[in-house]
C-alpha cells in the first residue's frame, strides 16, 4: 500500500477508502475550536475511524483523549500510544475484566458501569491485581439501551462504587443517541435538551448526595452544538464529525464530507449503465445507498455485494471502463470497519497510508 | 483463538462467528447429492464464507472447484491450495490483469469478460508473459448488471476472443440474481426459467456459429433446484447454501441455519430489555434485523453499531448479564466478511477455529 504515496488518486487499487486531508483537518479544527470556545473537553469517539493516526491528530488539535466502544478497540489505541481512554460501554465477561485491569496499568482507562454485579466483579479483579479502575455510571437518558433507568438505582450504584475497593467513581455518562438524527433542528433541540436534562438532574442528585462527578460525558456529532452548550457537561464523545458521511450531512451537519470510497468502472454494458467494483462489502448501506462524487446526473441504482450500479442521465457518456469513481458513504463508521488501510490524499495526490488500527476490534 | 478448541460454546469470547459443524455438513452433502443426481457440476461461490477450509470440504464432497467474486479472493484461495477457480467478475485495471496472468501460472483460473477492450488488454498481458487465460463471456440474463446485452454483441465478443492470442474461450456465464429471492416459488420459477432461457439461447447461438461453450455457469442458492435441472447448464455457482441465513430461509430454502453470531449480555437495564455486545459491526443488517436463537418470545428491537437490543415477552426473565445468546444473521455473506475467524462447534463444543481466509479481500 505504501508504495502509493506520491501517486495520484487515480492510481490507487480499488476498492479503497480515501480521506481528503484538507477537509479532514478543517473538520478536526472546527470541532476543536467549538470546544475551546465553549470550555468543554473533547474526547472524540474512535469507533468511527478506528485509526490511531487520526486520533493522534484529534489530540494534537486539543482533544483530551478518546472514547472507545469496545475493550479491544481501547487496547489497540493504547498500543498506538493513546493514554486517556474512556470505554463508553460495559465490560462484563470475567476474562475481559482481567484484560481491563491489565490495560489500566499501562493507560488511563475508564469504563462505563450500569449494574451492581458488574461493579463488584471489576472491584474484585482490580483488588486481586492491586489496581484501581475508574468507572463512570452510565445513565439511560431516553435511548432505552444500557444505563440505569432511574435516580434511586443510580444513587444506589454510586454508593456501592465508592465503597468497593479497587474502584474509583470518575463520573457520569449518558448518550442522547435517539436524538442525533432528528429533524428539523428545533425538534432535535427539544428532545436533546430533555435528554440532557435527565443527565444534569442525575449529576445534581449525585452531587447533593455527596458523590463526585468529575466527568460528565455526553454528546454526538448530531448534538454537539446543543449538548456542548450545557455547562454541566464536561466532555463530548463526538465521533463522525472528523470524516462525516451522508447520513449526518442529510440532517444538516455543517462539516465536510472528507471520506469517500474509490471504485473502478469494470463494465459499461449499455449507454446509461456504469458498474463499479465496489459493493456492500466495500461501502455499507444500512443507512441508504451511496452517492457518486462529481458525477452530475448519475444515480446509484443498486448496491449488491460486490458491485455498485450507477445510472447516468441521458446524454451523459463518461465514465469509461477503467475510470475511477468516488462514492460518498451513508455510514462512515461501519465503512471504516471494512478496510485495513486508509489512503490519505491532498489535492488528488496520496500523501499517506494509515492503518485502520482497530479494524474488526469488537471484543 | 485456537486455545478455545475443546471448550464449550459458552466460553467463546464475543462477538464471535459460530458454525454448527453437523448442520454445515448436512448442507454441503445435500447440495452435493443434488448435483450428483442431476449430473451438473458444483462450483460453490466462495464469496459467501471466504474460508478456504470450508471450500476444501465442499470440494471433498464433490465440487469441481470454486467461484470467486474478486481477484484477491481468488489469490487467497489459490494460496490455500485450491486449484480450479472461476472469477465470476471482470478484472479490468492493468495491474490487476498482470496479477491475473501471474495467478494463471499457479492455478487453473478463469475470468468473466463482457467487453472487447478488456479482452484485448488481457490478451496483450497474457502474450507478454507467455500465458493463456481462460475466459467466460458474461451474458446479462435480466439482472441489468455486468454482461453483454444481446446476441449480436455476444457473438462479436466470442469471435474476438477466439482470434486473440493468449485467450482461450472457456464458455459462458450468466447469473439470474434478480430472481433468487422471489416468492412464491411459482413466480420465481417463471422468472428464473425466462432468464435461463436467455442463457441457453445464447449458448445455442454461440455453438451454431462454431464457438465452443465447454462451461455454462449459472445458478444461486435461491434457484439451484430450477437452474440445476436444465441440461444446458454445466455448473452451479451456489454460495449461501452451506451456511445459510435468514433471508434465504425466508424464501423457503430447505437448508439448515448453520451460522450464528454469539453475543454476551452486557446489560439488563430493566425486566424486558436485554443488551448484547454485538451490533452492526458484528452482524450485518442490510437485509433486516437478526433473530435470537432459542429465546422464545424475544424480539430484536434494534441493532445499533455496537449493541443488539432484545425485548423479552412478559414473564420471560432470562438471560442474565454475562449469559451468551446466539443470533441468526439475515445476511451471511457480509457477516462472514466482518470476522477473522470462525468458531466451528459440534454439540456445543468448539471443534476447530478456521480463518476467514479472504476476509476483506475485495481487490
Amino acid at each position: 500500500m505504501h508504495y502509493m504515496v506520491g501517486k495520484p488518486l487515480s492510481d490507487i487499487e480499488t476498492p479503497a477508502l480515501v480521506l481528503d486531508a484538507d477537509l479532514l483537518e478543517h473538520n478536526i479544527e472546527k470541532m476543536a475550536a467549538f470546544a475551546r470556545n465553549q470550555g468543554v473537553n473533547l474526547r472524540p469517539h474512535a469507533k468511527t475511524h478506528k485509526c490511531a493516526m487520526l486520533a493522534h491528530l484529534q489530540i494534537k488539535a486539543g482533544a483530551i483523549g478518546i472514547t472507545c466502544a469496545k475493550l479491544s478497540e481501547a487496547e489497540a489505541m493504547a498500543h498506538a500510544g493513546i493514554r486517556d481512554i474512556l470505554i463508553a460501554n460495559q465490560v462484563v465477561a470475567p476474562e475481559k475484566i482481567e484484560r481491563l485491569v491489565g490495560l489500566s496499568r499501562y493507560s488511563d482507562v475508564k469504563v462505563a458501569v450500569d449494574n451492581p454485579d458488574n461493579a463488584r466483579t471489576i472491584s474484585e479483579a482490580a483488588q486481586r491485581r492491586g489496581q484501581v479502575i475508574k468507572v463512570l455510571i452510565e445513565r439511560d437518558i431516553g435511548m432505552g439501551r444500557c444505563g440505569t433507568r432511574n435516580l434511586e438505582e443510580t444513587l444506589r450504584l454510586a454508593d456501592m462504587i465508592v465503597k468497593l475497593p479497587g474502584l474509583e467513581m470518575a463520573g457520569l455518562m449518558g448518550y442522547e443517541g435517539h436524538t442525533v438524527f432528528l429533524t428539523p433542528f428545533r425538534e432535535k433541540e427539544e428532545q436533546c435538551l430533555k435528554a440532557i436534562g435527565v443527565l444534569v438532574e442525575t449529576k445534581e442528585a449525585l452531587n447533593s448526595a455527596g458523590f463526585k462527578t468529575e466527568i460528565v460525558s455526553s454528546g454526538g456529532t448530531g448534538t454537539y452544538n446543543i449538548t456542548g452548550l450545557n455547562k454541566n457537561i464536561t466532555e463530548l464523545q463526538v465521533g463522525s464529525y472528523s470524516t462525516m458521511d451522508l447520513k449526518y450531512r442529510e440532517v444538516g451537519l455543517d462539516f465536510h464530507l472528507a471520506l469517500t470510497v474509490l471504485g473502478t468502472v469494470i463494465s459499461r454494458p449499455d449507454r446509461q449503465t456504469v458498474i463499479l467494483d465496489v459493493g456492500m462489502k466495500g461501502i455499507t448501506r444500512e443507512f441508504g445507498l451511496p452517492v457518486a462524487k462529481g458525477l452530475e446526473g448519475a444515480t446509484v441504482r443498486a448496491l449488491p455485494e460486490e458491485h455498485c450500479i450507477l445510472e447516468l442521465s441521458a446524454g451523459n457518456t463518461s465514465p469509461a471502463v477503467g475510470d475511477r469513481v468516488e462514492l460518498y458513504p451513508t455510514h462512515g463508521c461501519t465503512t471504516f470497519n471494512l478496510y485495513d488501510n486508509i489512503h490519505v490524499c491532498r489535492g488528488g495526490i496520496v500523501e499517506a497510508v494509515w492503518p485502520v488500527t482497530a479494524r474488526g476490534a469488537m471484543h
